[in-house]
This record gives C-alpha cells, sequence and structure tokens, in this order.
C-alpha cells in the first residue's frame, strides 16, 4: 500500500499530518481524515484547538521536568507525598503510568530521555544538573526508573555512579518490566510489581 | 485500564478529542497527545489548520457525492472516463479504494451509508434521489459495489428492484476468497460465496 492515492489536496495533507503520530500509518490517518469530514465543524474547531492548547499551555515543571499547567507541578507541590524519595524517569508519559500503579507516593525527576552516545544524546543534552542540584540531605532514596533497554540501564549506571560517595540509597526498579519494552505503555499490575521489587545497585 | 489518570486539564481535554477517531482508544490518543507535546508549535498549528481546512475546503461534488475540492470533483470531471458505467458505492473511501485498485475508470455515486431500517436509515437518508435521477439512456452499465454485510447486500438489492424496467445492467462485484488469503481461515460464507460464485478458467 506504497502507492499514493490521488485525493483532494485539503485531505491530502491532513492524512500527512496525522500520520506523523506515532504507530499511524497512512491507512489509519486517510481513516482518521475521512472521519473528520463527516464530523460536525465545531467539534473539528474544538479538536484544533485543543492540539495548540495542549503545545501553549503545558509546560515543564521547574523542579522536576514533569508535564504540567502549574509550575510547581502538582506533585511536587503536593506535601502530602513523600519528599525523601525521587524517582527517576525517562519521560512525563512514565509519570502517569506509575501514578496510574498507586504503587508509588514520592516525588519524581524527568530526564526527557536516556543517554544515548550513538545518536549524541550525553548528559548535557538531559535534565540531569537540575537533578544533581535536586539531591541535598533530605533526600533519602532515588528509585531509578529509567527503561529497561540498552539506553535505560545505562542512564541508570551513570546515576548511580555520579551519586557515589552521596549519603542516599540508589534502587533501581526491578524487571518486572519486559525486557526491551516500554515503561509508559507497561500495564499498572507489572509498574506495581516493579516497584514493590526495586532492589539496590 | 478503564480508570483515568490525572492529567493536565490540556493533555486530558486533547486526550478525550484524539480518542473520538476511529481506532484510536485512550491509551493511543494519550500517546498521541504526549507526542503532540513534544512538536515544535509550528508543526502543531500545521495540524490544527490541516483538520479545520478539511471540514471547509471539502465539499461533497454535486453530482456523485464524492469528496472533492472543486464541483463537480475531479473523476466526474473527468471526460476520459467511461462516462457510461456508474459504480454505487456507500462511501467516499470507497472511491479512493477502488481508484488504487487501477480496475475501474468510469464514474461513481456516493450513497453516504446503507439501508438500515434499525438504525433509521432508509432510501431517504441516502444520497438516492440524485443516483435516480442521473441514469438515463446514456448509462449502460450499474455497478453495484455496497459492502458485502448485510446491510450493504440490502441496499445493492434495494437498488436493483428500483432500476427493474430501465434499460441498464445491473451489476454486482464478485465476493470471495480475498487475494492473498488463506482457505483455511476464511469464513464458511466467503467460501460458499466463493464456490457458488465460481467461473471457468
Amino acid at each position: 500500500m506504497t502507492e499514493k492515492e490521488k485525493l483532494p489536496p485539503a485531505l491530502e495533507e491532513l492524512t500527512g499530518q496525522l500520520s506523523r503520530f506515532p504507530g499511524v500509518g497512512r491507512k489509519s490517518a486517510l481513516r482518521m481524515a475521512l472521519f473528520i469530514m463527516k464530523e460536525p465543524r465545531e467539534q473539528v474547531i474544538r479538536m484544533a484547538k485543543a492540539l495548540v492548547k495542549v503545545k501553549d499551555d503545558i509546560k515543564a515543571c521547574g523542579i522536576c521536568g514533569n508535564i504540567s499547567q502549574e509550575d510547581p507541578c502538582y506533585i511536587c507541590a503536593d506535601f502530602k507525598r513523600s519528599r525523601d524519595v525521587i524517582c527517576v524517569v525517562e519521560q512525563p508519559g512514565d509519570i502517569i503510568s506509575i501514578e496510574k500503579s498507586g504503587g508509588y507516593n514520592g516525588l519524581y525527576h524527568v530526564l526527557g530521555g536516556a543517554l544515548s552516545p550513538l545518536d549524541g544524546i550525553g548528559p548535557d543534552k538531559l535534565n540531569f544538573a537540575a537533578f544533581m542540584k535536586r539531591i541535598d540531605e533530605s533526600v533519602k532514596e532515588i528509585i531509578l526508573a529509567t527503561n529497561p533497554t540498552t539506553e535505560g540501564d545505562a542512564t541508570a549506571l551513570y546515576i548511580s555512579e555520579a551519586l557515589k560517595g552521596r549519603n542516599v540509597k540508589i534502587t533501581r526498579i526491578a524487571r518486572g518490566i519486559p525486557i526491551g519494552g516500554d515503561l509508559e505503555y507497561a500495564d499498572p499490575a507489572t509498574i506495581a510489581r516493579a516497584m514493590a521489587g526495586r532492589g539496590e545497585m
């Protein structure tokens, strides 16, 4: 299905735009574009506004890097949470998954990715310096919840090395998460198990 | 995964909007919304504009009901096509599929759906009156390419009854085992149809 159909330009443009979404091929994008054509105009405008609003309203939390409409984010601002544990994740989506699991009540830190020398992603490209500044004597444990991939493991190792000598317990989430999988899409039960089974590095 | 995550309102709104797409569940919609957050703002605005532009620019062709930026559509306006054959389809997307197949060079007529008395869809809810008006003596064949479903079959039957007595050949697209399909996994109804519709080699 590589051959392009002859579509009206506006439909072609929208199909191209929608196929940029992860996991959406040209065929699905065309199906979505045809769906849009049948939607009421006000509904389509609402969707268009929601797209831009997410881009305009959602910022990174100045403390942890989580996505948020407020700064600090609702997690950093929640004093009912344990403030002596920081869970380090790659992406904001990982926080959503961990929160959904109900297996964690501490704070977070979002790196914005994982170390990947081949892609030119070193510690300077990640939200790492801010993380090191956050670690004072009030922090008792750091849970490394980067993905169980080569990059995620390397990142966890890098962080544990960087914190060597500091008076803080460093743990890694248990490999309940399938190797090669992606934390953002793991089911809550698996994430809860991985949280409970974390071991010292 | 029915439990809702706590998301920033703008992200929640976009996730809800995107999950309206056919075949897109909440999980995929959230993944798409998180993707949007990482996209450059101008790119997101381009997508938002493409959504509304499709709604504003694409109209139904006044002759055949196909989606088009011009009226009549590029197919009705193409005098190199056979004008004595009309292929009746349910949706504009069906035209795209048939055109891609390269197996047809006539005109089309889009009904906008299929008869479904249980859903209150009678001939008056379809683009049917305009179809009957199109059928003059210049039309030699009508190909009924509604879907091989209960509704699509009923619609094809209804049209063939309505055209009874007219001097026009009425055909129905062949139903059988799909090319590249596996007889072992085909459903009994399809196999029965393929047997009944067998042709000499």
